[in-house]
């Protein structure tokens, strides 16, 4: 567990295995990997040193409880109990990699989570009915090569081998060139329909990533659909100038605009219960005596439905062009991604939720989610669901994302009841 | 000159010199140094290939008019017309260097015309009564090393050699390592009072970077005055989150905070008859999903007076403290540099004046500026002037720079006449 005194006050815990680490020696093997020594924060970055040791990890975990481990034509880890050829396998896991600076949590608990939960079944010992797979993919945050979900996007042919082998990172090196220096071949990347054929069901355990589980008290929450989200760049552009000589009068000065858009995006967003972050910018020439050229400003939005993001996109872009026009400013706005809602299966979901309140008789909340996921990504050609862990502040992202060791272990002890509940029937 | 169409429809030209490059030729040999292809703006930046190949041009302009040549122990260069130790010199000149993508003039408008007027001057068989020099005075933009004027503060002991050596770029070269570079010796370095010491006034010739001439209709102005000015860092504090999931509420997000600034800062220099600019900026972590941590952006403010600008400064960073403090952001605000209001010499000012006015009887405008000069740097040691020639746009820092023909030559003859009226009595 990322805590020391979460390790010492610990509550109730997964069983230890049979064979292989424990909940705790997993973590306590995999948090120094990648973690930066300012920040705090994770530096896993998709087919760099750091990754290659968080791979490492997960062979020998698998190979630790004797599973039977493949990697995938693009790079995505897998580890079977059972005959994957068998057909109708339960898969569970999440990714490793992490966004710059990013917490322990994000990802990782997904697939700490899955082994452990394997090893509580083991400990039932109860009896699979179905092969079951423990999987990470890879490059889900996309911190590398700007695109999110390249491992579950190529296995789903939802990103094609063309377009995959034209990412390149900020230094220049092209997803090729990374995956073969990581000793994988980038040629061999594409769909792979034939694995997604054999699996019957897909269900991903994540840290929340917002405050809903916290502000409705409870330990774990079902996925009902990810939000419909995008990024639109906003070129506004300006003249540049020296900042100690050229009269007010006389500016075209972008940073103008750009302000007043980042603040009309804000009232967009309150207005509709969405949400508007200008989070990332580049300023031409950016000197400090001089008035922009150019400032670049990158909008993320994300709402419940379709209709009100389009609302709330539409209305920044119309202040923007306003803002733009009334300061002799030119605006150019690109949507460069786009993805439409996610809902997650249906009967998967209620499935998911009749397990859970077996015991208890309790309703399990169904809870919307603003972020992506290899498993909204798959649910395109699989039923998927997914299981999230109440985060008591709704940080993610951050060196300071944080999830409490019995929310933890009562994840593992959900995630494994659902797999209990869909593979041992 | 910079533009093939003015150059073929030539106004009256400085004459063509008995030895070395006419005005038009030295344009030609230097428009092409360091000019970027793309942006089509400068790029030349102290101790780089770029500014070495101005220095060549520089050297061999003073060879073939057979002036005396050397290298001051700072780097900046010199050219000789009688004997240095006899004291009392005249000397005129300014920089080659530039801002990133900067325009044609700032600086190389004032060492051809010194060239020119030389040529003029010897042109007109005047007998020189004292010492005249031509200077090129390295790194005045500080687009490199972030300090403005660091040749003409070192020789005026306004930089320490410890400040000067610890001085780095973006890349974490450092100034003696870049001298070194450049097979000059920075451990030479220091103040040099025995140089100032033999100079008896310092005109520098410069475009205008602003619009004063262009709405009074004169070709040619003389400075009163640099404006004190000052560059303040604000850094805004807040919480990385994800952009996604993070429901506004729950949000610190400095991006607001600093956008609001921003226009404050527009409205306080609006108010007060002075400039704002925030003109650089730095993010982290700079992702398109993720709220910021920082926002690190710096304010240049200046005004015509202490007073005005204190009003100016104080009332942006009141504004930044509220938008902040409502928004539970924390602000570290810095003054990183500060230049007092700089008055140029009375005396020699209006006898510049009384030169340029006694043909036609007509009164030279006196304008103050808003940018910062080695003529400033050095007015704190011996009697500077400037004179300006009129920019049709007020454009400067930009590729889009621009000063007619017939003003350069008007410029030229301006320089001539000041020369005469004080070296040769």
């Amino acid at each position: 567990m990322p805590t020391g005194s979460a390790l010492r006050n610990a509550c109730p815990q997964p069983g230890r295995p049979e064979r292989g680490a424990s909940f705790h020696e997993m973590w306590r093997e995999l948090l120094p990997i990648g973690r930066h020594p300012d920040s705090g924060g994770y530096r896993r970055y998709a087919w760099t040193g750091a990754d290659a040791d968080c791979r490492a990890w997960f062979r020998q975990q698998a190979e630790d409880r004797g599973l039977a481990y493949e990697v995938d034509r693009n790079g995505n880890q897998w580890a079977w109990l059972g005959d994957p050829a068998a057909g109708d396998a339960v898969v569970t896991g999440s990714h490793l990699d992490s966004v710059p600076d990013g917490g322990a949590f994000d990802g990782p608990l997904g697939v700490v989570s899955s082994f452990a939960a394997l090893d509580e079944l083991r400990g039932r010992g109860v009896r699979f009915a179905r092969p079951l797979a423990i999987v990470n993919f890879g490059d889900e945050e996309g911190a590398r090569f700007g695109l999110a979900c390249v491992g579950s996007r190529l296995t789903a042919g939802q990103l094609t081998v063309e377009q995959a082998h034209r990412l390149t990172d900020g230094d220049g090196v092209s997803l090729p060139q990374a995956m073969a220096a990581a000793g994988y071949d980038p040629d061999a990347i594409g769909p792979d329909k034939e694995r997604l054929a054999r699996i019957g069901a897909f269900v991903e355990l994540h840290v929340e990533q917002g405050r809903a589980l916290d502000l409705s008290g409870d330990r774990v929450g079902i996925a009902s659909a990810i939000w419909p989200h995008g990024r639109w760049r906003f070129d506004f552009r300006g003249e540049a100038n020296h900042a100690g000589t050229t009269r007010l009068a006389d500016r075209r000065d972008p940073m103008l605009s750009y302000a007043e858009t980042v603040l009309a995006a804000r009232r967009e967003a309150e207005l509709a219960g969405a949400v508007a972050t200008f989070g990332k910018i580049a300023v031409e020439p950016n000197g400090v005596n001089a008035i922009p050229s150019m400032v670049r400003g990158w909008l993320d939005s994300r709402a419940a439905d379709q209709d009100t993001l389009d609302t709330v996109v539409g209305g920044i872009e119309k202040a923007a062009r306003e803002y733009a026009d009334a300061h002799g400013i030119g605006l150019d706005v690109v949507r460069e991604s786009f993805t439409p809602v996610v809902e997650f299966d249906h009967a998967l979901r209620d499935e998911l939720g009749r397990i859970l309140g077996r015991d208890t008789g309790l309703k399990v909340p169904v809870l919307g989610t603003g972020a992506g996921h290899d498993a909204g990504i798959l649910s395109g050609s699989i039923p998927t669901a997914m299981l999230f862990v109440r985060n008591p502040t709704g940080v993610s992202h951050s060196p300071a994302e944080f999830a409490a060791e019995d929310d933890c272990v009562a994840g593992v002890r959900a995630l494994a009841d659902v797999l209990e509940g869909l593979a041992c029937r």
